[in-house]
């Protein structure tokens, strides 16, 4: 059994870990943390999970956090880039879920999350999370930066097409929707059931964060720097991401082939049948990745659809994911939920 | 044409006051008044008065306000005490949309609400702004304490049984329903969309605020004190009030023809034809309270349905109504709106 | 391995019994029937199954049937009553999902569901299948009618408080609320999203066909015929079933503790610590059902809130918990999934 | 007062007509048609017109409906087209809200709606009823044929690029998000709330009858023909339209100011400052299309952002502004509804 602690577990971040590594074989939850929520148990925070172990919230910075293992941060960007250094010192793996460490240069880290970075020396070690494309280097990681959610969506549907040369890598176009659990957790106005509920809008248009992460990832594993515009939306619903995506088509490539025989050997990316019209509900509370391919679309556009789940594929699941791997087993242990319906 | 401020314009409450005032022809707004939103133009932070009158929010303190004739507080509770006295004073009247004069015993305006009341003195002076049964003392009152959502619906539904003495007093079950804007547009978790989306709750089961309101004024009305059980439930949607309620019925009255000839001037009180099943979406958007009868339901209990837009009829529209009553205006003014389908 | 047939497995009901099913370790589907989608594959049908064993759907009629070990009927009522003697007949077991089998005498079934009865005979057979009443004889059985879903969050509500005749058994009001999956997935206008979102109602109050049978259950089980006014309410969400019960307190007994101690050993029911407020989300995809006490309730009323999933202790889940318990396998096999939260 | 007869008014553009034309000074609604509902009320109907004149369905063909000045058809598409003929011969006036007459070739309308045109020779006479570029042939036409949805919004958002051709008319996306009114009240499954609830998808991908619609319109107004990609999606929602359109920018042209002056004296297109994020509550209800700008998005990239009511400035409100023009009314007569916040 790993022994693992879930730094910040009082977010839908958090909750999905704690809900998913209840299900995994090999897991042991030793300590949960949350400043706000510390004394209380797990199942008093969170209906689903009454009936469950009797887990309770702990302080932050307990002491027990080092006896594990494993330590997931599911904390907001900034928290855990101040105590990372330290655990790895400890002997513990780190799953990072916040952004702390996804972006591999500390200046545009800096001048997206506006503030400096407290562990620069780390970015260049730390293994970008996701398992299609870093599989090896995950294995022996000891700071795996977990994708984010638009990220996981977008760069799975766009690397076969730039891999492949087959795609304008300035004509790229990723129009994302996502639920609002994707927001977070803490009070806010703009979150609010009355501000989102029976409306719908985009956001973002200004630049968003998961920009410079989608093409960092691109630039790095294809050798090409893209030039994306990225427009994210918010959908009034919990969970789910749907991300459409055009681009010009540069050859005559049979792209659905393609794409099916590249993640052919990939557990959880599914690239569906030609003409099928994948919803976001197909991927709810699993950890799949379900990609649609339309190929010669208004002449010579490629459209690509990609859905996930934001909290499991997009968060929790991936990060379970990248404990599999890191600790040498199934990678698709513990991940297996079939979805609800409706 | 009547010069009105409208103190915390910011919430739900506030910018459904606008918007019905923007349609009533002898309304002005002149002051709409925000801490938070202080030097913000009204459409910038309601996405739904773009292109209206160019109004701006100003500090609540601000000297403007008793220049006009009618004061609408739109406040969180214990806001609209402090700053009443002073206004009555300058000459304005007064319409307290927020709980501060709805209860007529200092001491039990103290149990609920949890501090002293600072302008006690006002309390019985104060009119409770139901019109369908105060319109005479609404006409000559200074200051109107503008009634709840939940009993707005719930004692337009029982007033016509009691009084009649059809049912017995000590058997009523109040099972309400309320969208999500009832509980307001500050940022909190537990209203969030992703807390109360595709979820169901009842809450308010220890004891609500809006019981002792409803079980004085069906008291003062009918010299009888019932004995109510209330619990509030919240619905995943953004506006409405459903009620249904329980009561024994006592004698073979005709009660749906009582109703009908009870309510049979009121502009806003609809008493459906016998076998209707409202929704709440009728209500939408309207000022009107719709109620349905179920009599010698399971033998011997009457089940009322009743439903309003706890933002119209539950709040501003009702606002408005009493304000039209105490300028001598046609009772219906600015307040005929058409809701919309779906 | 259990082989199972599934007929008519096009609807919720139907699709909820797959996914469950799938994660169980005695069940092997063998056949699942739709006259409407016979030769799709089970995954073109359902997006939540894609990936999944290789089903495809065959017409009702198929002989394969009658060659499983169990069958479930999730077909609409009127459809299994056809089918199932012959069924018995071959040697299956028969749980069937729809209404059937669940009123005991033909003449009620007649007046509820406006046709003859065609197998009556089985009527007295057909062991109603809430296992906390009515284990031993589920054990033997060769029909069992699964129960409905307003009966089984109200049944296992009242029964406790109705055994220990601390509630008035003629003061009894069930309100309930349901998801919109408990209305089916045939195409009709009044469950449309347009029809259904952003609004509340209620229904079925002239008498709605689940109450009898909540009637008979607590009737033959407590020895006394209760008096329930019923309404059920349609609520905007896909999933999730919560009724709000009210009765008339008769004595001073400790409810709290005697409905802890009334289920301790239920795995699928659990009793609330006092004071809690149990919401739908919290059962979501699970086969628990959450009861909440509230004694003294002004005054001398209890209420009960009791949440499940409609379509899970609602239909599906309550119909494997059955078949665990027919197959004497462990109760909980198959059942443990945890909902999600958000 | 306009005498006027609405054919097919059970659907949701139809009571959107009723709603809109009982505000209306000039408008007298004579007869309403259904066959569906023939005999009933339009208030059983519909239960926000509850209390509203005193109108009862017709059947369609009804000889009154020639007996007035003008016919809205709400219709499906291909039943407007056998009447017409003779109704322009009675001398009514007709606005079509079907598809009927938006496409001016007979062998492109077959195409897309696989039958033959009955009516053929009309399509060269009906004038597309987009007011803002056709407002003076609307004025003189007998036959209007009223804009779709998504063309509305996506037309009023390039005709300005395209007409200064600053974009390059062969790099046009359209993504557009539409509310489930947009697929009509007829009982069909994949509109089902438990269907559409809590997921999102896109659709049409193989082709939607809107894109030869767009594309007619831009071309004969701008004289080029763009090659659009155009991918609708289904939101959650009951009402709104969203599109988000990209297009690559040709030159410097200062694309904000150009817009604001294009539709300076539009009453129903409103250009929002630079920076803004509409969305679609900000039209719910109200005739307005609202647009946003966003220029040199990831380098040489226009991004426009449109958002309307589909069910007002994208059928029945945009149809009575037609209405307007038509009979020398002012534009924005009975058109001036404030949405509802939240």
């Amino acid at each position: 059994m790993i022994k693992i602690a879930i730094i910040g577990a009082t977010g839908y971040t958090g909750v999905e870990l704690i809900r998913l590594l209840l299900n995994h074989p090999q897991a042991e939850i030793c300590v949960v943390t949350s400043d706000s929520a510390a004394g209380a148990r797990v199942s008093d925070v969170f209906s689903n999970l009454i009936n469950k172990p009797d887990l309770k919230f702990m302080n932050h910075d307990t002491d027990k956090v080092s006896d594990c293992q494993l330590v997931f941060f599911a904390t907001p960007h900034a928290t855990a880039m101040h105590r990372v250094p330290q655990l790895l010192q400890s002997g513990c793996k780190v799953i990072d879920l916040s952004a702390d460490y996804r972006l591999t240069d500390p200046a545009v880290w800096r001048q997206w999350y506006g503030i400096e970075h407290a562990s620069p020396e780390l970015l260049s070690e730390a293994v970008y999370g996701l398992p299609e494309i870093h599989r090896e280097t995950i294995r022996e990681a000891r700071l795996i930066a977990n994708p984010g959610c638009y990220p996981t969506a977008s760069t799975l549907a766009l690397i076969p097409a730039m891999k492949a040369e087959t795609i304008d890598p300035n004509s790229i176009i990723v129009d994302a929707k996502s639920g609002v659990s994707g927001a977070g957790r803490q009070a806010s106005q703009h979150a609010l059931y009355a501000e989102v509920g029976e409306t719908f809008k985009a956001y973002g248009l200004s630049g968003h964060r998961h920009l410079p992460e989608i093409s960092q990832t691109i630039s790095e594993f294809c050798k090409t720097t893209p030039s994306i515009s990225f427009v994210p939306h918010l959908l009034p619903i919990n969970r789910g991401i749907l991300a459409t995506i055009y681009a010009v088509q540069l050859n005559d490539l049979n792209i659905q082939k393609y794409y099916e025989e590249y993640y052919h050997d990939e557990p959880f990316v599914e690239v569906l049948a030609a003409g099928s019209q994948p919803d976001t509900r197909s991927t709810r509370g699993s950890n799949m990745c379900r990609i649609a391919l339309y190929p010669n679309h208004s002449g010579d556009r490629l459209v690509i659809v990609s859905v996930i789940d934001n909290l499991v594929k997009g968060a929790a699941g991936q990060a379970i994911q990248n404990m599999n791997i890191l600790f040498g087993l199934d990678e698709r242990m513990g991940l297996e939920t079939i979805g609800f319906y409706p």
